[in-house]
């Protein structure tokens, strides 16, 4: 472990899955585990100020050092007094290393790259890679910077959330077991460089590695073999895990018994309702998804009886909360006849009350995933 | 008067100027006069919950009928038991006639007419004006729309709030005085027409009348005559009152004194900080205007030392609030460095953040003004 603040604690430990029931201690307070992550880019989750998001206790949240660093710069960030006082947040926040946006943004996005079968979208947002670290252009202004793990590392430190990720590259879905295993390597440097960088000077931060090798399970091996004899004080899952949802548990089968029990893990971008159940058994801890946040944008409500479409014509008359049973502060005041009527006359009050009830949602169905695990139903 | 539950009090008549300080009584509570009138076209203020707004005590807020009629209709607001169930708002309201929309769509509103010079924006919406009333097209899908006395007093039954206004036709500024004259008769029968339709089925609902006359002092002092004799509980000033300023201010000046001083006015449509000192010492009442949110969402905050322009880029590492003294939500909880990341990151949660203080700084500096009144020092 790289610091004293940043604990793990096994709750319960199923006997029938991986599922387990933990707690994150961090500086800014527990994770109950599993749990879902909300993403808040820019330090804010789309549409929703932190204040009002208090009220649904989202116990971490997923934050860009990527976008961050371009705006509003880290320094400023460290002026501020560090995220949290930043943006006004009193619960933990993670932030990745940037390395994701970098590739992605080259790439389309990991979905988007599949679909593309390789073929670059933006491909001069990457203008190199060396063993160095990766010379990019600012979408913002186009000026030419460089990420390394020691960028990665100094800026997320300045940005001071309670967990920061390795600097890692992210290996599009197509690419060569050559390219693959070059990539690999050199992704092991430079979280070996992170780890380097963040002990140097260490703090109450926490620092996860990241598991890399695509879709070969012989590297994805390797990965958790290389990381976790190292001190890191947790494991994120990340790179390509497969090209649809079945690729992906069958592959996060094979990885999860690879990971030490004794760290907290993170499956990263994952989130949506269909692969939740699945997950959960595997042992995953904590994965951050902007599925629920985006879907609330686009009138897309989550209830125990699956997605309701706001815009359906129905809904007009339903002056009934979204779901009877749901405490949200959405749920508590508006009917979806409200709602409805928000969205069809376009007015961006809708955005925030979706938004909402779909977190308080994702919040509600991981605690009552918790219970069951400790019922040792799961 | 045509009902019980609404009656103006006047607290303090100045002696200095025509500037008093009232209290409206209606049946979802007081408004303190004079006072600022936030819109909420479609039952919302944009990007504000009606619950976090209710933080702010705005007391009255100003919804459109033909918005309402036509998203989500008046039958589903009368369903849901009335605009404020519907709209979860539990203090005033006050709806419009829908004339204003149906004529300001044609004309694309009263500035752009003055700017085109009478030409026609969307000359299509407005197809036909006739004694009866006007068929329009409706924005959202074209269909053919009667709007008159009758079926807009109706819709506005059905909306329910507090305070409704009559129908009536908004000229443009460039008219010819024998077409202004006839636009004049008529709208004055329309008005007749909605009070006799109102008292037909008399609620709890207050009835404003419209005072019209363009430019032409004459007809605006015969508007008044007409008007006051009837049983309107209150008077809207409405039409083109000049092309500027200057022009605005000398209009009302001679308006003001012809309307009865036992009952409340209301400006439409002015709100813009720099007309306010203006209107209060001419015995405005209450006045509407969308200037404070819209400014908001475009990143001017107010503040006593004049607009905040917020992505100006001293504002990224001014941690602090806007304004210290400031008790709104956005000042007691993020700094004026933040609310510039957030804009220039284009969050939504801005929109929020901005809009809150805004309208809250209306609210603020109306309760001054009112002090200022009872002091004597206006």
């Amino acid at each position: 472990m790289t610091n004293k603040t940043f604990k793990f604690e096994i709750v319960y430990q199923s006997t029938k899955s991986r599922a387990r029931v933990g707690r994150i201690h961090t500086p800014h307070g527990i994770i109950d585990t599993p749990n879902f992550v909300g993403v808040g880019t820019n330090g804010t989750l789309k549409a929703l100020d932190n204040v009002l998001l208090s009220t649904i206790d989202m116990q971490l949240m997923f934050c860009n050092t990527y976008h961050l660093m371009i705006q509003p710069g880290a320094d400023v960030v460290e002026q501020a007094g560090g995220i949290h006082q930043f943006i006004n947040r009193k619960q933990p926040i993670i932030t990745d290393s940037g390395g994701f946006q970098v590739f992605s943004l080259a790439y389309g996005g990991v979905a988007d790259e599949i679909k593309s079968k390789g073929t670059k979208k933006n491909a001069s947002s990457v203008l190199k890679i060396t063993e160095e670290g990766v010379i990019f252009r600012s979408y913002k202004d186009g000026t030419r910077l460089l990420l390394t793990p020691e960028t990665s590392i100094r800026a997320q430190k300045k940005i001071g959330a309670d967990i920061m990720i390795s600097f890692d590259e992210l290996p599009p879905y197509h690419i060569t077991t050559d390219k693959l295993r070059r990539s690999f390597d050199r992704t092991h440097r430079w979280e070996k460089r992170s780890l380097d960088t963040h002990l140097l000077h260490p703090s109450d931060q926490a620092l996860y590695a990241v598991i890399h090798g695509g879709i070969d399970k012989a590297l994805r091996k390797q990965s958790c073999a290389i990381l976790r004899d190292q001190a890191f004080d947790g494991f994120a899952i990340g790179g390509s895990v497969g090209k649809n949802r079945e690729e992906m548990f069958e592959m996060l089968e094979f990885v999860m018994p690879e990971l030490p029990t004794d760290k907290p893990n993170h499956l990263l971008g994952i989130g949506d309702l269909e692969s939740v159940p699945k997950m959960v058994p595997l042992g995953i801890d904590t994965f951050d998804s902007s599925h629920p946040t985006k879907a609330a944008r686009h009138g897309l409500l989550f209830t125990k009886q699956g997605h309701l479409r706001l815009n359906k014509s129905g809904n007009s008359t339903r002056f009934e909360p979204i779901e009877h049973d749901c405490t949200c502060y959405t749920c508590k005041h508006y009917t979806l006849a409200y709602l409805s009527h928000l969205l069809k006359a376009h007015e961006p009050a809708i955005l925030t009350l979706a938004t909402i009830h779909n977190v308080h949602f994702m919040m509600d169905m991981m605690r009552l995933y918790r219970e069951a695990i400790l019922r040792g139903d799961i």
